[in-house]
């Protein structure tokens, strides 16, 4: 897309210290942490003033009071809500959902050998798929995705285009993979515009799905699922959280965008946790706990709402029933 | 279905003070509020007096003590427990889940331009879908289901029959729009009986749906998913709700049946609302918050079960964590 | 699969006081309570002494220092980790999840009157479907499952091999029945070896199951769903659990494994309870609440987490309320 589309999309003023070729190429929208040349970013919060200075983006969406705050080899969009031109912009940077079957660039599945592929199940655009690996009747495989080998796909289950799934992974039915995430600007009418998602999800070796959960595709980059993780039926991963390995995600737990867990973290039974925190290694949340913030110390055991160490929540339960002694 | 065959199935007593034709056709079962003319209905609750009062019903299931509160014109059928008979009624006025592909009633839909429909949908009778539209792999549209312009289905969504989804909607995957709610009456005996849902579900324009949720049909009525919604994935919707323009539903919320929301209505990632209450506009319900009654006031952030408005609930759990200090 | 085989896997040592035949054929493991003659099992905690005793297995997976405990007549496999081992194990005794079309074990359906099936239905080896029941598009009925007369399958349900359905019976779309229980073994490294699940779901007859609900398979034996139960949307059951006659599950409750619910327990939105406990008949749970215990008396309300009589609750609810005035 060239800058002067951008230009007329948002209606927007262009600030350049540095000259302007409108016929400037953008190939992407990106984290000012992880932005290259040749893509568009957004400035809007001082605390990502460290990741401004540090950035390689060509192109930034910039309130007028913050223009003085980025570098001088930064094109300039000024706008009066970045996070709400980047979504609308976003819309014209998503990767189709599924390329068609007598498009051009439309590319055969490479299938590995000893696979069972059932007959209703939908191949994607190029799509590679390993060595006796098994996949069930009526599940979908979006574009450019990729299976190891001896893996077990079962009946129903939705795999996004672009997702990457080792070896020895099993997915059960009706599990959904590299779903858009919940990511939307809002605008001074309180409505809502899509950020639309243009990352993957990455699941590692010895993983297993259960039936129902939802991972959700990053924004820009990766959510990624590490080796050997294990994750029951109902649960919710967000867009860009990281799970570590070996970890386990109990049945109806959910893990909100951008979360890290440690390796062999426990999200007991319809636990919780907020998006942009990090979880120790080797912590364990009880069923129904409630994480609001990072855990930092590893290998302990958190339990209720707000979250207290297991034995305090323990000793607090006890205090508390005895108000009821007392009335 | 003719009011002596209703007789017979229920093996009932009838009485009317304006003369009973047993032939008379009985159209479908109805609320009192929205009943008319050649419908039943029934009567089981004082609170409803109003609404029988004002009703333009033709026939109603009521218990003998409830009789003199009956308008005249009503013809009564006098029953030992209205909401069973109900239920044992409504499997007879149930809309068929699917009409046949070799029925005389099966009629073809109605596809409209640029529209994408991959080869193992199923698209029933009656259906029409507007241009721009693109069904992906695995999806089924339910007999006379309507879909509009620039809407994308993605892979393995079920639409039940009946349903209505406006412009620019997405919805992904594995979600359910359109199944029962859960409805049943319940005997003596602590056995239940279905209540057979023949209301639908309306889904506005701009809306999105996010992975595996379920969104429930209305008994009688609608369902209403407001212009603008966005709905994460695992969030249940009870039948006969109506989620109010602009609401964000986070992954895995839920709200039970007949509870209406304002627009821009926030619930937060696992919480909760019982049935049939309001929720005003701009509310924003925390995590794992419960809504129990309804929220009169606009624009307030509550948190907890019980809920609190959030800054009472933070002094209140700073209040409870110091019970731990001092033991 | 013979004796001998399984000690070059395990590469473990084996004692017997009765003199061993290697060549000796194991045919299943099982529990110690269920197994019989030719099974292999395993004795981990001193809980399960009784069983022991009264066990009819032929070989045991056992740690040095519970030697002595087991009885003369039984094969002694020394195991540095005995439930590790038995998860090793247990993938050579996993029932494949599908059989090829084309083997010569493969069993054609018997399909009985009357009966609807659409064409994306995918029908396992050896499946049995009654008279008058119908199954609608996109829906997978694994190997040797059954479905009783009068039931309803509505699209995108997956049924795993192996399960029973009664009559009458309704499955919306999306619930996923037999998917296999959460069981791991975790060795010294932490990592997780997946105990293969080879028990089954037995569904009674008149259940309904709603629309992305999940109920796994027991890990040995069965998971019962009783008659006339009712189950919403997004609800979890566990493997190895047994719902009892008549009990409500509501939508997004979850049950973990082994637990049994007596008749007409109800369990509210949103509530969970843990496994291996027993919940008295008629028993209510409310919606958010977390049962960590059996409950004993039947007839009972109950309510919060931790989990109070509901009388109880509301009143501590009061007390908490009021710590916030005295602040």
């Amino acid at each position: 897309m060239k800058l002067s589309e951008i230009i007329a999309i948002l209606e927007i003023k262009i600030i350049s210290e540095s000259g302007i070729d409108q016929d400037m190429k953008i190939h992407r929208i990106n984290s000012l942490k992880d932005g290259k040349k040749g893509e568009l970013s957004l400035f809007e919060n001082e605390k990502y003033k460290t990741d401004l200075l540090n950035s390689n983006i060509s192109v930034i969406l910039v309130r007028e009071k913050h223009l003085e705050l980025i570098p001088k080899n930064i094109i300039k969009l000024i706008s009066k809500n970045p996070y709400v031109d980047m979504a609308k912009l976003s819309k014209f940077f998503a990767i189709n959902d599924q390329i068609k079957t007598d498009s051009e660039n439309y590319i055969k599945a490479k299938i590995g050998e000893n696979v069972e592929i059932a007959e209703t199940v939908y191949i994607g655009s190029g799509v590679v798929i390993g060595d006796n690996t098994k996949i069930r009747a009526g599940t979908y495989i979006g574009d450019n995705s990729v299976i190891g080998n001896d893996s077990l796909i079962l009946p129903n289950v939705t795999i996004y285009h672009s997702t990457i799934i080792g070896n020895h992974v099993i997915i059960h039915s009706g599990a959904v993979i590299g779903s858009d995430g919940f990511g939307f600007a809002t605008n001074e009418f309180s409505e809502h515009f899509k950020i639309y998602h243009n990352g993957n999800v990455i699941i590692g070796d010895n993983v297993e799905i259960g039936a129902n959960t939802t991972i959700d595709r990053a924004v820009f980059g990766n959510t990624y699922i590490r080796n050997g993780v294990k994750i029951d039926n109902l649960v919710q991963v967000g867009h860009n959280c990281d799970i570590g390995e070996n970890s386990l995600l109990v049945a109806q737990s959910g893990i909100a965008g951008s979360t890290r867990l440690g390796r062999n973290v426990v999200m007991g039974g319809q636990s919780g946790s907020v998006g942009h925190i990090e979880i120790a290694p080797f912590t364990i949340i009880s069923g129904k706990g409630g994480v609001t913030k990072s855990i930092k110390t590893s290998g302990k055991i958190w339990s209720g709402y707000p979250l207290f160490q297991h034995n305090d929540w323990l000793k607090l339960q006890a205090i508390i029933s005895r108000l009821l002694d007392k009335s």
